[in-house]
């Protein structure tokens, strides 16, 4: 396989030693866990296609360009999204280009077609909202949707499996000895909350564990609800042993509001966020187990993607990907 | 004054009616507070001119396209500036294209020279680390810096100018009665913690008000820091009864100090941060009364200093721009 460079890159090693991407980066930076076998497979392989890494001294011209197009007003999705795209093509074999669409379809358009203009090899598209999206017209160059996944099922899209996420958080609250959940909800009219609300409400029993007054708190994603949730919670008859929340936002107000009542986090009450989002999750009162939806992965698995229609082997469809569980304090 | 586009811009129109860049947006945009005559005299020198807002229907190949070389990790720094940026020039007539250096100097290079070779018109370099920096080598598209300005005063560079802003804090803080003031300060070894501590040293006096202890307290970007903070200012014999803080996170974690330590916001202690970034100012608790830095106002600037290099008429030297006290309850 080969990108049009005349350079091996990580997805050659990933092709020549079985493995993916994710897990050639993984043991060409050393981070992360891996097999000691694995890693020297993967390094043994990199040295024999004569992969050179660092001391690259390349123009800007031999690289590969990826143009991304984000919705995202603050980066926390798209910046990790970006670098495990530059991580799928090897150290500095690769730029990408952002483009905001501010969350505007007609910009979204606009930014599309001005990275064809400038002769990029290729167009990431990302969405905050997941769940299926219009797909844009096609251009000149391959077109891979993250996030929000195109409903053209001719087209490429890599997303999160959110549901799946969701069933570790419960996986684990229940292996904790916890029975009666309590969820807390982002708004009821963003796919996202509701992905994550409904995947509560059907898989709850199966864990053995029962979701307080059998219904799920919609509200948004603010502190201010995670507090507000708390007091409602406290009006219950039913205690609840385990507050997930479908935002670490949330589930820092969640924290606070527990604390300030008095109610100790995890000793009385365990709480689960979601997003694995530093600001929220580090600084929370005690810091958040939480869901990540591996973004980084999720960047390095469109690269991939990118890479195959690069070479003419565009692989249709939608690939989910699946999230980790991050453990701290709060639980 | 054409941007060889041959399309009227923002920039057309505020050298047409002797105003600011800035505040041609804000009259376009119908946004922001200004006198009406000044609003009638730039929409009546936009018809004039033929300037057409909204209904754009350009192609992506009739627009200037600025390259943003950022260092920035989490956007916040840079997602403002490339609004204003793409502000500059009116609705739909730039596109922006971000390069992510994660603060690399090596990588940081690079992305310049693939945003060259991908045609860009110009090129804005932003660092978050304020102060001089070395000069980048010269490309054949003009580079405006932001934030961090080039040592070589050939350059042209556009700052904010942290000084003035802390010198609004002390100002209001004593217009509000107070004497006594405590500093929280982000890590001494960062150019931005060390100006504005030293702004506050520098001029406290001169508002009739004292450093408590006469010393500065130098930490990091926390929350946790600020918390910590409160701890050591209860220790004090004096008593502080405002605190000034480096950053809206350090204030944030103040704030929660002075609640658990049952010490009431404001009506005890006045709290005033930096940064107005809305995760740590609107969710602290009361809001935070911060200073903002006008980034999107950087970024306009940046893109008048494009403007006026693609026309050939570049201004080289540092430009330094106010930052605005923003009022909220927590003063």
């Amino acid at each position: 396989m080969s990108t049009g460079t005349g350079r091996v890159t990580m997805a050659d090693i990933a092709l020549a030693s079985g493995v993916s991407i994710g897990t050639v980066s993984k043991a060409l930076n050393n981070r992360g866990q891996l097999r000691e076998n694995t890693r020297e497979k993967i390094l043994a392989a990199a040295r024999e296609l004569g992969f050179s890494q660092g001391g690259n001294t390349s123009s800007a011209s031999d690289v590969i360009t990826i143009g991304l197009v984000t919705s995202d007003d603050i980066g926390r999705f798209s910046i990790p999204v970006m670098y495990g795209l530059e991580d799928a093509f090897g150290p500095d074999q690769a730029s990408v280009l952002v483009s905001n669409s501010r969350g505007d379809l007609v910009r979204e358009r606009h930014c599309v077609e001005t990275l064809a203009a400038r002769n990029v090899d290729a167009i990431v598209v990302m969405t905050n909202l997941t769940g299926p999206r219009a797909p844009l017209p096609k251009t000149s160059v391959p077109i891979v949707y993250v996030m929000g996944e195109s409903a053209d099922e001719d087209d490429m899209s890599v997303i999160v499996d959110q549901e799946q996420g969701m069933l570790l958080a419960l996986e684990y609250g229940a292996a904790l000895g916890h029975r009666s959940v309590a969820y807390v909800a982002g708004p009821r009219q963003q796919f996202s909350a509701r992905v994550r609300a409904q995947a509560v409400q059907e898989h709850v029993g199966t864990f053995g564990m029962s979701l307080v007054d059998d219904r799920v708190l919609y509200g948004n994603w603010s502190e201010a609800w995670g507090r507000q949730a708390v007091q409602m919670l406290r009006q219950r008859m039913e205690p609840a042993d385990l507050v997930l929340c479908g935002s670490d936002e949330i589930a820092r107000g969640v924290t606070d509001g527990l604390r300030e009542a008095n109610i100790s986090v995890p000793q009385d009450v365990a709480v689960i966020g979601f997003d694995n989002w530093a600001p929220a999750a580090h600084h929370s009162r005690p810091p958040l187990t939480t869901i990540d939806m591996n973004l980084e992965e999720l960047g390095r698995a469109a690269g991939a993607r990118v890479l195959e229609a690069i070479g003419g082997k565009a692989r249709p469809g939608v690939e989910a990907h699946p999230c980790q569980l991050i453990v701290r304090d709060s639980t």
